[in-house]
This record gives structure tokens, sequence and C-alpha cells, in this order.
């Protein structure tokens, strides 16, 4: 793509009212210049089975291409007709729960054969319809889309054929599963129990995993259908999000990011987050690291992310441009809002557009149209940003979901992401801007700094890899439960923190809960807020690290709570808790002590955010972006030029309005 | 009805011992002249299938009447017997749980023909055996009827014919429901999905009102079925109750009373209540002007209220007796107890009747005594009271059907009724009696004040006549989200507050939430407790209007909060958010500046209520009521008779006891 | 058994390595001299119909014996093969959820006779098999038995069948259970509706009796099988638990373990308590008194009980000694951990055993092998300990499940069991070793103190034996809501409590419920912990006895609180609420006042927990048991010889190390 996108999802079918001409004016007054539209209109384009009403679709192609706005086409699959789950029962999907009613979005089973069949028909008849429109720039497949706990007969089948593949023998299995346990052995595949069922955490994980892997499978196959008819300049996509708490929180349990977007072109995410006082762009840093790390560092697109949203979320004003550019200085090259106006019935009436009920121009609207502005005016400037970094956090859905089998008394949150956040934020907080990997590379030589919070299941070869990082000259910060059970979630039965005690130096074989229990360190710099212990404290025994901390514990008082080691020409220090953001900071600093970190944006910390790459005149550009709601002064910016403004930078201080941003190119 | 009635429910099908004899000498003492029998007992009555035993009904009719005790008969239906359950398993009814086993009451399916049909015949055959007896004054359809979340095929079936009948074709509907959206379009009536299921606020609303519509229409059957057996002075009524949170807290959701009111010749109600030092009064006020409001403002029944009650309801001394005359003050003509006695076994053994499981005299008794000596010589002096306010609330189950659809981040409650009790509660308080209606007939000149909570679904002409109202010199207190959809929950287009900015000179298009918001005003007096935003906040911009209070917010502090507007000859405040009662009863001092109320009983506020109207002398008769533990001065009481005591009051203060009482009639 | 065990569970099925020679030397090292081997093992026994592998139970066997190491064989029969559920799925237990999947263990239908047979012959096969073994010392039948909450048609049927056995006719239960209520009369056996959704209270509880019938019949059924193989020296057991509120809390509901026990040759139990700080031995005194009332005083073996456990269950220094030695001074003759190594997969990888998932020795493992050598050392002067009691709490499965199924608001958890623990638990602080009994025998000349806590439903009869103990000299400590039902949770109709008011002296019609009420009186020493009513408050009515406390509240203040009455030979005190443990610690002193108690084992409190009875050699043996963090001097030991150090006690005082113990003899 040559330029900055802008732009909104666009549903002409939900219009109470005839707006086409009137939007598009308003759109184009605000610098939008896409629209995604059709995904989730499947009963409007097809009323009933092989009725076809390409009506909304043509007079919006037609109307965009004339405004010279373009259009990303979504396949409408991800919510099923009346009709089609009338007709095809069996298409709902069944979950723990039972199976489920017609009413929602995402409850169709996705390995069913009649679904596929249906959805495989409508992608092709809408896309031999609109395959040679020239408004459009690419298709996403689908909509954040996911396994939906589907535990139904297809899926039960399909998974037990690919366990049968996976083991020679179903011994295999019942030893890597620990099946012995409670009876739960099985010596005859058709006993397999519903896999759903299970208290085999082993077998549960496989099964999860495979729900996963339907997902990836389905995504290819739509990608490969709309392969058939899109042209070589038009980009295929996915529109994918995160494990939602209200927003998006963290990663996604139910899909596999970085496997499902082999299939596509370019990654794209649904970005959503706290606002108003709350906004501290955490969730546009980490979902676009991630979004970055689909696609090995390729830019990306954020096809959905919030203009009002909800009542909590209105936000302030200067928040939709720090928000906009944010997204851009983290690699993001489509901006697109969800959605334009809001709708006036059923279920997401609360969840606002750009535009309110009334079709008005209203305070945010009136953000934006600066916003498209500024987009058109710098697109060159800003388009390609290359961003490389020498950190990364790896990250996995096999250790999160172990992880979260076995949470400790009292958390009922997605345990690995409370993890994952809380060493992603302090990376975020300090201004180290981090890549997001879901494997460690046997030639990882980029990177300098490894983060790996709480790889609870992985494989010996993973495990390896990271020693040898670690021997090579990396330096790594390994979190507590690392390392503790294989890939088939088998505790491992030698040391811990299983074959990483060879780079930590350190092991343990006894753990306690905290209570209120702090540390004790003569080597680090310690308060009572960050030494607190969470969640989990093992009773480390140092074998050659050297002790950083203790516990405060009358009794626990003697075992190691952070070690460091000097592994071959590296360096890895362990934490058997879940540490606190500023002792986390704390360790990284020392750890990281004479080592030049190109990732590290700034020495000035949060609010100030900067972030930034090269763009493709060579240019470094540095987007500092102020997350607070007072005026705050840049220390260290870099010289060169504003590019909001306009101004030449030369050694006096950058002064952010609250909430603002500036750019700087040189 | 000639006289007061006061009584109890009363099951010698429950009684562990022979007692009839003694219960009637213990009633007899206790001033009861009036039982309701029958109700519930359908198993005792048709013990099998065609057989049937008239045994108890019977002997307590005869004993009854011999003792001068009148009967109300209840239809037996609202408790099925178990072999009904069994022959017609059908007749179990299905809500989103699923289909409901036989255990408690009210778990039928009241449009299931079978059930129908032997709940016609046991009807017929127990009316036909007893309609001659001379005891009988009255009957009661069933009870607490509701529609108990019927969502089983013969509802759905009904349901979606009443759309083919409301709507001319289908994609009206579709239209009107907005259901386009997320593929929820129905093109063939034959698809149409589980109305249960349903994402789609408008399609979810209108099956709700459906299901109140059935419950409209089984109510009128059984009343047509007993008109057919009763006696022009008899009287066919329902016995209606509230939205439950362990007491009546407000509008029913399940049923709607004013509809469902028409087929009877008088309304019942049920009325349960906070007791002991969490007494007010407050559930006594809202559930009587509603049973008022079910039949143009004639008096009313209440048919259950509590004795003893729970544990934490145990009256203190005194207490019983205030509740007995607030009734009354409302406008109530029969006080019944439910019930005589406590049970033994089963579901209820811990909401204790008027005795003991005993039976023994204990001090609720003893005061009862006191009520049924007070109301048989008062009788003629306060029977027949005409009560007529000028000030109305206006309610609606579509309105709150619609709004509880879309409750903020945090509500688990009826937030409808929420709303609506911050309103009444503050009119209570100010001893301003106000009826609650339904609806605002074009011809509401009765009315000089209206109050509209949460007014969140209405059609074009409900807010017009509002409107018209305001405009011909009414004064309304109109608060947030009213006007805000259509009939058909679909959200209005237009400018906000819908059509009702006409009278508002008001308008918004952007809402947040408070957090710990305070309002600030130059114009109202606030402290810290009355100036707390609760729940919402409409960015309120004024078209006309003067702005009464503004939020007290970096961000938001250009909006105004509250508003007062001169419309036609009258006047129109709106809210933009919940306020506290404090709040509302100064806007309401101010609403109503230099307008005399026939309504407003008394200048003297919360713990002295105040209540009364007209006997049938045409004397103007005064209820004073003191909701406190402390000895309370009336300081307006007017002059007259103190029936209570047989006192003259000219001029000497009245005084009254903890939780006591005066009447006086002048 | 001729000498002290000390066991482990072991699982040869569930290694994830060859370990059986490495693990028989550490067990030696730590003198275990039994294990626990098979139960829950179906699946590797018969991993297909009819085809047995004896592998892993031979080569354990064989290994053991060798070793000098007893064992235990379990019948495998709590968790179910996969291909058992998938041939006959109606083996899977129906539960008011519905019928369960196949995963867990305690899913199958116990009544059902498919799994009545197949379980049978596996524990015929298993039996024969292994029967002549002389490693074999005794049988555990099945594991932690419950009935699971079955509901199903089997368990129906079998339930209206007793029902039908219980009364002479339909009518008699119609009138027991006050069906009429409701409209839930039976007239036809064949019209019994489910009782799992029954809301009548009798008829519920009659169901939960009955399932807890077909739990002792099917243990029965177990050990009737065993008895066919086992030899005269081996022992036939069940290993009940408790309720379970993460530890073992109190009563089994489920289960009536008096009842169930009467088939067995001895009673074993589960153990499990919070530990660390939070060690206080409370379980160990009543799981152990239970466990000894089950087959009327005898010894008993604590079949499992944590060693590590959970991580909030880590001992710390010599806590696991203190336990051990805690179980024996309750009379258990055997103590086995759950289990020997941590399990690598699954669902209880964080349950751990003596041994990490490691293998290797750790503190906990350490310190086990002190508690072997001295259990080895010390067996033929700690067996066979005597414990006789004139202290007696009554408790009762019916009373528990009719007080439960009428909790007073608030209440989520099982009344019944916070109501016996608080009158436990008061006994334990004030070391009184009480006996824990189901019944009061006519002849219970043996015991001087009664504690009757919530007695809710009982007969004539028992209510009766209670008067009478009383009036022949016993003194009874009566809890509130005793009486006030009969076996069939029928509230009496007389003066409550019940026919107790006889041996109390006073009577009630009414209750409330208390709002941070406090006592007042002037014949108890009363602070403002003790005073606090809790749950519950009877408006007591002296008939005869003394008032020791009112309620101190403005209406209620007339009434009594707590009575105390001379009855015959003795006196009953009358509690009408929740005590706090401090009140009934000094009711029970002023209740005993003047009456010496070979129950009371010392007058100094907890932490000094101290307990003991006679060995075979007819010495008073003493443990003195520290449950606190520091040093603690014993002021009132007995002069002897103290067993763990070998040394002679003659007046100097006694002093216990942190978490110690002392064992005199003398």
């Amino acid at each position: 793509m040559n330029k900055l996108y802008y732009g909104v999802a666009y549903y002409d079918e939900y219009m109470p009212v005839e707006r086409l001409e009137n939007d598009i004016a308003m759109m184009l007054d605000a610098g939008i210049n896409v629209v995604r539209i059709a995904e989730s209109t499947w009963s409007t384009l097809e009323p009933a089975e092989g009725q076809y009403n390409f009506h909304h679709i043509d007079r919006v192609l037609d109307a965009m291409h004339q405004a010279g706005i373009a259009v990303i086409i979504g396949t409408p699959t991800y919510a099923i007709p009346a009709w089609l789950a009338r007709k095809y029962p069996e298409i709902m999907v069944t979950t723990p729960e039972g199976q489920q009613k017609y009413g929602r979005r995402q409850i169709m089973d996705i390995v069913n054969p009649d679904f596929l069949h249906h959805a495989e028909n409508i992608i092709r008849v809408l896309l031999s319809h609109v395959k040679d429109h020239p408004a459009i720039i690419g298709y996403q497949v689908d909509n954040e889309t996911k396994h939906y706990d589907n535990c139904g007969p297809e899926m039960k089948q399909k998974f037990v054929a690919s366990m049968q593949e996976q083991f020679a023998n179903i011994d295999e299995m019942n030893q890597a599963f620990g099946l012995n346990y409670w009876s739960n052995r099985i010596d005859d595949w058709q006993d397999f129990p519903p896999p759903e069922a299970t208290i085999n955490a082993s077998l549960g994980c496989a099964f999860s995993r495979f729900q996963r892997q339907c997902v990836t499978q389905y995504l290819a196959w739509q990608a490969a259908l709309v392969n058939e008819y899109r042209k070589p300049h038009q980009f295929v996509t996915q529109n994918f999000d995160f494990e939602w708490r209200g927003y998006s929180f963290g990663v996604q349990p139910r899909v596999d990011h970085f496997a499902a977007a082999r299939a596509m072109t370019v990654a794209s995410v649904d970005i959503y987050h706290p606002s108003q006082e709350k906004l501290t762009g955490r969730e546009i840093a980490f979902g676009g690291a991630i979004a970055r790390g689909m696609k090995h560092g390729q830019n990306y697109y954020v096809m959905e992310t919030q203009a009002q949203g909800f009542a909590q979320w209105v936000p302030f004003p200067g928040q939709l441009r720090l928000q906009a550019f944010s997204h851009l200085a983290h690699g993001a090259t489509l901006l697109s809002y969800w959605h334009w106006h809001s709708i006036h019935n059923s279920f997401e009436t609360y969840w606002k557009g750009l535009l309110s009920h009334d079709f008005a121009p209203n305070p945010t609207y009136t953000e934006a149209k600066t916003i498209g502005a500024d987009f058109a005016r710098l697109s060159p400037r800003l388009m390609d940003l290359k961003i490389e970094n020498d950190v990364a956090i790896l990250i996995n859905n096999e250790a999160m979901d172990a992880l979260n089998w076995f949470k400790p008394e009292g958390v009922s949150t997605n345990l690995y992401n409370d993890i994952f956040r809380q060493f992603h934020d302090a990376l975020y907080e300090e201004n180290i801007s981090a890549d997001i990997i879901s494997d460690l590379p046997a030639d990882s030589g980029r990177y300098k700094l490894l983060i790996v919070p709480a790889l609870y299941a992985a494989s010996d070869d993973l495990l390896g890899r990271i020693n040898a990082f670690v021997e090579g000259g990396g330096r790594a910060l390994i979190g507590f439960k690392s390392g503790f059970s294989d890939e088939n979630v088998q505790v491992r039965h030698g040391a811990q923190p299983g074959i990483l005690h060879e780079c930590c130096g350190v092991t343990y074989n006894q753990f306690v809960l905290p209570h209120d229990t702090q540390l004790i360190s003569e080597r680090l710099e310690l308060d009572a807020q960050s030494s607190r212990v969470s969640i989990w404290m093992e009773l480390l025994k140092p074998q050659g690290a050297q002790v950083l901390a203790r516990y405060d514990h009358p009794v626990w008082g003697e075992y190691a709570a952070i070690t460091e080691h000097d592994f071959g020409r590296g360096k890895a220090m362990y934490i058997g808790f879940l540490p606190e953001i500023s002792l986390i900071k704390q360790l990284v600093a020392r750890l990281t002590t004479g080592l030049p970190l190109s990732a590290r944006m700034s020495r000035q910390p949060f609010p100030l955010i900067v972030r930034g790459g090269v763009n493709s005149a060579g240019q470094r550009v540095r987007y500092y972006l102020n997350y607070s709601e007072n005026e705050l002064t840049v220390e260290d910016a870099q010289q060169g030029e504003e590019l909001l403004s306009g101004t030449s930078l030369h050694g006096q201080p950058l002064v952010l309005a609250p909430w603002g941003v500036a750019i700087v190119a040189g």
C-alpha cells in the first residue's frame, strides 16, 4: 500500500434512513479514505438459500469508488442467517454448556461440513460478483474468528484422529498424558471420552491446542478461497482479537495468532482499550507488537478500534489523536474505527461509532478530522515504518493453557496474561520497545534481551535454545514456573526449573504461597511496593547463581527468591514469584547494565512514551506521546523536524500538550 | 362492599391437627372477618384426574359462614398436582434454562392447551360446587400469575403469529427491529429463531411484551370463567405482585398490571416490605398507588401482606397497627395476612403467619386484635375513601424492558425500578401523594405535576402528549434516557432526548459514566450528598433551557447536567443522570414553586407520613403515620375528630407515639 | 495389628520412569512400613472388558513383601475406565445438573446394575488373584465413597419403594411430609415427582437420607465381597472423608459414617487440614473423634493425610511430626500419607506427596524419617491407646440436612457444620476431649456432659432420652433450633424447643435475626467479643429456668438469650443463638462447675493441646502438643517418662519447642 489508510467499518445494511451520500461527504471531510464492508451481513446478501441481493454492496462500492474511498470486503461468514440455522441445526456449535441456540454471532461449528459448504458458496458468490471492482484494495476473511469452545461430535472425531497421528500407538499417548491416573487410561481409540470433560491437563491442553489448529485451518481455507479471486495488489487479512476483559487485555487463548497469520498477506488486529483517565497506551503497544510479530516485523492494520465506544470510553479532547498516532508509532499503516455510525437497534447500540445515533458532528468526529488531515499530509513520511527491536518477550499458547489449568487458590482470571502483562508493561513504562515472539529461533542473534514469563509447558528443544541463547551472550529474565512441564504438560521429573536450571544456576523442589510476603535483598533497592511477593513462591536453592533477593519469612527465609547467573557469555536472572512492575524495571536495568539496547527509546519513563523506527526515506522517526493530562517536557528528544507543526527541533526542549503528540523525523 | 375487611389466608388442608373450631374462635377474637381459601390446593381438591374432594372447602365454608366470616374462593390453578405433570409432561414450562421439573408452584406453561383444559375443568367443578354458598363474597383467579419466562414451542408459535399480525410484511419487522445487524434478518416466518436467545433488543423486548400479553389473556380467560358462576354482588380479582427483592420492590416486569386488571372488578395486590428498623411505608405507598392506578382510582385489596413473616420481619410493637392503617390511608379496603398459621412442613416454614407453629397467642396476634376491633368500629368512617391526586408518575413496562436491556457497567439489578423508586421515594418523603399511571391520556388536565423516570422506549405519540401536557401548563420532571428510543426500541436518529427535546429545550449526542462525579450549580443548594451523579451522565447542551447544574469535571464541565425550560404555559426540567433523593426533592420544590398541589399532604416530611382522601360522608380523612421509633409531633394536623381515640382536635398539637397512628376526620 | 503403621499411598501405575527399587529404599529409610495400592486403578487392571493386567500389582506386592513393607489393597472401583462408560452409558451418574460426562472419578451411579455387575467382577478378579499374598494386611473398599448427588431413574425408583415401605399408606406420607402444601400431594405412587426438584423439605431430606442409605448399602456389599476372600487377620475398611472446604471441615453430609462403618472391621478417615501459620490440630481432633465414634471407641486409621500437599500446606519444620503424633494422640494406629510421590500429569499435580516431582529428598521427607524411626521405636508403648471420654457432642445427618434446608438470609455455607465446629472447637481449645456420637443411647451413663448443637430434626424418642439424660444427673448444653422439628422435618406444633422445653425450662414462639446485637448479663462475664449474637435470635421465655443473658436490644430486650435450668438431678443450658467460641467456653465452665471431668486433659488452654489415654500396659499416656511457633511451658504435665527423649519427668517443667511434641507415660 502506498499510503496511510484512515477508515471506518461501514454498514449501509444497518441504516434506519438513507444516508450514503451524506455519510460519504462527512467521511471525506474527515479524511476517511477506506471503509470495511460486508463482514457480518450474510443474511442481507443471501436472504434465502440460493437467493442473492447485492444491493447494499454494489451501491456502497460504486459510491465509495466515486468518492475516492477504498473498500475492504469482508467475507460475511462470522454471523450466520436464521434460515441456515433452521435448515441445518447441527451447524450450531456445541460447547461444554451444550448446543448453542441461534441469536449471537460466532456460534457456528467451524468444522461442520454443512457450514463449510454454505460458507464456501456465499464467499464464492460474493467474490465472483465484486472481484473486478476497482474500489477494492483487499479482503478480510471472517472476523475475530475463534473456535467458540467447540466440542461437537465433528470436532471430537477430528481430535481423536489427530491424536492417532501424533502418537505411534495408544500407549504412547497414555504415557505422555499420564492417563493411568484416576483410571483415565484409554486402550481403544473408540473408547476416547469427551475431551471437554477431561480432568487430565495433558489431554485437556492437547484438545485446546487442536481447537486452535482448527481455527488456523479454517482461516487458511477461507484465505485460499479468496486467493482464487483477489488481484495481486489486493491483500487478504484476518482481523485478530485479544483476550477480552471488557477491552483487549492480552494474548488470545483461543487462536494461535502466529500460526493463523501465515495464510494472510498482512496481519490485522482489533485493539480496544480503557480511555479517559485510564488511557495509557499499553494495549496499543502489546497489540501492535503481537501484530508485528505475526508477520515477522511487517507493518500491520488496526482493523478495529474505538471512536466513541462505550460511555466509559468517550475520549477526552486530544485522546483520539494520541491513540491514532500511537498506533502508527508501533507500526500500523491502517487505522479503522469500529464504526462509522452508532447502531440504532439490537446489541451494540451503546458501542458507539465516530458518529452518534443522530449522525450529527460531535467532538469526537471533529477531532477525527484533524487526524485524517494529518494522515493525508504526512503519509509519505510516516508510511512503511521499519521497527527492529533487540528485545523480545517469549509467549506461547501452550504455556498459557497449561499454566491456567493449575491456578493457585484465589486466582480467577487468565493468570498467564496477568503475568505477561506485568512483564510487558514494565518494559513499556521504561520505553523499551519489545518484539513479542512465540518461539525462539536457534539463530536468535538479533535479540540481546529475552523476557520469558511463565513458560510453563515447553519442549526440551525450546528450553535448550533458551540455554543456548544465554550461553551465546544473551541476557534472559526468566519467570516462575518456566520449564516446569514438557510440551505434553507432563511435569519434568528432573530438577526444576526443568532444563533451564542450567542457564539459571538454580534449582528447587518445593514451593509455597505468599501471604503478604516481602523480599529482603542486599543487592537490590527495594521499597514496600517493589518487594511484594505475589501468587507463588518457589523455594530456590542456588547452584552457582548469585542470590539477588530472599524471602523475608521466619521459615522460608533461607531460600532465594531471585537469582542471577553468568552462563557462557550471557547472563540469566530467575524470579521465583510474580514480581511487581517496579521490581521488573529494576531487574531489567540491572540485567542490561552496560548493554546498549537499540530498543530503549528513551531514558525518560511513562507517562512519556517514545516509539518509532525508520521510514522509507531512511529517516529515524520518533513519536513522542504524552499519556497524561499534564503538559510534559521531553528531555532527550531527537533533533529533526517536528512533522505535525512543521518546525525544526534543534536543542530547544520539546513540550507536549496534555494527551499531546509530536513526531520528529531526522 | 359495605365494610372494611380484615382477613387471613386460611389453609385447612395444611393443618397437622384438627384446628378449625379453635382457629375460628381466635379469628373472631381478633376481628378477622374474611378468609381466602382454596388457592393452591388443586391436589387436595382433585387428588386424581376426575376425582374430586370438597372436604376441606365445604367444612371451612360452612364453619366460616356460621361464624359470620366471609370467604374468598381462589381458583387453585397456580400450583398443579403431580398427576397432571406426569400425565401431560409438556405442561411443565420451558424457560431459557430448559424445561422445568415438577416441584415448585408456578412452573406450568399457561398457554399449553392441556393445562388450559384441566385448569378450566377444575375451575368449573369447584365453582359449580360452591357458587351458591352464602359465605362467598368474591373470587380470586389464580395467584401472583406471571409468564414464568415461558419460551416453549406454544409460546414461540403464538409470538410469531403476533408478529405476523403486527407487521404488514416481514420486511417491516426487519426494519423496525434492525434485524440486518449481525445477520439476524428473517425473510421467511418459518425461519424465526428462538426469541429467548436473541441478542436483538427490539425483538427481545417484543417477545417480553408478548409474554405479558399472554398473562393478560390467561387472567381474562379465568375471569370470564368465574363470571359464568359469580353473583352480581361478588367480586372477581387477581392478586398481583411486584418486582421481588426479598420484598415488594417495584414495578412487576412480567405482568402488565394495567392491562391485566381490566378483566377484574377490583384490583388486589401483595405487599411485603422490610420491617423492624427498616419499616418506612414506602412499599405500602407505591404498591397502593399502582393498585389504585390499575382500576382508575378505585379502592383496592391488599390480598397478602406479612403478619410475622420472616425472622427479619417480626414487627416491633405498634408496627402491625401502623402498617394496617397505612394500607387504609392509601385506599385499601381489605387487608389480609398471609397467613393465619405458620406452616409446619415444606418450603415456607419460616414465612410465618399471624400465629406461630404452636397456634398459641403471641405478641403479633395480640396486636392484631386491636386492629380488628378498630376496623370494625371505624368501618363506616373509613370505607370508600376517595383519593384524587394532581401529581402522577408515568411508568411503562416497555420502557423498563428496553432500559434494562442496556445496563451500564456494574449494574446487576432491575435498573428501571432502581430509578422509579428513587423518584417515587422522594415524593413519598415529601408527603406528596402521587398516582402511578402507565400512559398519559391526551386529556390529562387533572395532573399539575408529571414525573417521567427513564421513559426509554416510547412512541412518538406518547412523547407528543408529554410535550402537549407541558405546553398546556403542566410541569414535568423528566429523567435521563427518556425519549431515547421508539416503541420498537429503535434509537431515534434525531436529536435526543427524542421528541422531548421540544419541551425540555435541551439536546445531547454524547454520554459518559460518572466516577465520583459531583454537580456544581449557582441555582441549586447542593451538598456532598445531593450533588452526587450516579449511573449515567448525558452531556447536555441547552437549546433554550436554563442550566440548573453542570458536572464538576475537568473535561465534561462545559456540559449541563440539569436544565429547566419554560414551554408554552408549562415548564419542564430535564436531568441527565440518576439524581439522589435529596436532589429530586429540591427539584420538585423548585418546579412547583407557587403551584398549590392538592396532593401535598403536609409540609412536614418523613418520618411523618400523611395520607388520606374523602370518605363516603364527604369528610376529609387524614391519616398521620409515624414511621419512627421516636414520639413525633404533627405540626399542621387538620382540625377534626381523631377517630382512634375519639377525641376532638382543635388547635392542640397532635402527638404520635413511636410507630404510632392517628386518624383525623373533619 | 501389633504395631503402629506409617505409610503412603503408592501408585506404580502413575510413574513416568522406573522407580520401584529406589522408592522402596527411600521408604525403608523413612520407616514406611505400609503402602496402600490399587485404589483407583481399574483401567490399568482391566484395560478392556474381561482382559486383566496384574503387572503393577504383582510387582509391587512382591517387592514390598521382600522389603518387609505391608500392603493394603484398595478395590479399584471409585474411578471407572473409559470403556465401561462408553459401553454402558447409563452408568454415568445423573445429578440435578444432568447426567455427568466421563472424566472425573466418582461419577458413576452406584445403584446401577451394570455398574454393580462390573464392579463385582473386577473386585472378584483382583481378590482371587492377590488373596494369598503374604504382604497384604487388609483391604480398603472403594474410596471416599458418596452418593454423588445421584437422582437417576434407578435411585428414584428405589427411593419410592423405600417410601412405600416406610409408610403404611400414601396418605401417611402426605401427612408426615405436609405434601398438601402447594398442591404437592401424591395420591398414586406412580405419580411420584422427581425428588431432586422438590421444594418440600420433608421429602427432600427423606431423599437425602435415602441416598446416604444407598452408600451404606453399597459399602456393605463391597465389604461382603471382600469378606469372601480376606483372611481372619486381615481388616476391611473404607476411607471416609469429611465435608470439604478446601480441607476437612466437618461432618460429611453425603454419608452416614456411623451406619456405613458397621460393615467394616476398622474405620479409616481422610484428614486434610490447613497448615503453616494456620495449623491448629482442630481437624485432627474432630476427624479422630468421629472415626473413634464410628466403631464405638475403637482405634482407627488415618488412611490419607497430607505430606507436602498444596503449596499452602507445605509444613513448617516440626509440623509434620506434630501432626503425626497428634493423630496418635487421638487414637489413630495407622497414619498414611497421600501420597508417596507427586503426580506428573492430570489433575492433582499440585497435591504433592512426600516426594516432589523430582523424587529427591526434601525437607518434608527428611522430617518424615524421624517420625518413622520414632513410630518403630515407640510402637509397643503407643499402640492400642484406649480413650474413654465423659463428654460427648451429639451430631446427626438428619438434623444437618433439615437445618441447612432453611438457612437464614446471607448464609451460604453448610450452616450445621459452622455450628458444630463452633461447639467442638471451644471444647478443643479448653482441652476437653469429646466423643462425637450420632445417637444418645438410653443407657448413656458414661457421659457427664452432653453438647447438643442445632439438633433441628429429631424424633420424640431422642428428645425424650436427652430429657432423661439430664434428669438422671447429666449436664447438657443445648443450642438454638434444637428440637424444632420431628424426624420427618415437620415442625412441632407444641411449645419450642420441642420436647426439650422440659429439661431446659424455657419456651419461645418467635425468633428474629440479630444485627450487631450484643448480650447483657449479670451472671456471665462478657466482653464485646463473647457477647456477640450471630445467625439467629430466639425470643426465649423462661418457664422455670434462670436467665443467664438477655439481648441488648430496645425491643427484644425483655427476652432471654441464654438460660440455665435444674432438671431432676441434672442441669441444662439453652442458647437461643449462635454463640462465640469464647462464650461457649465460659458456659461450659459454668455448667461443669464442681464436676470433675476425666475428659478435661489440662487446665491450660490452646495453643497447648493435651490428649491421650491408656496404653496396653495400663499406663496413662499423655501427648503434649504445642500448636504455636513459640516455645511453650506445660504447667501441669503428668509425671513419668518422656518417651521421645527417654528422660524422666519429675517435677521439672516440660518445655515444648515451637510446633513441638512430648509424650509422657506414667
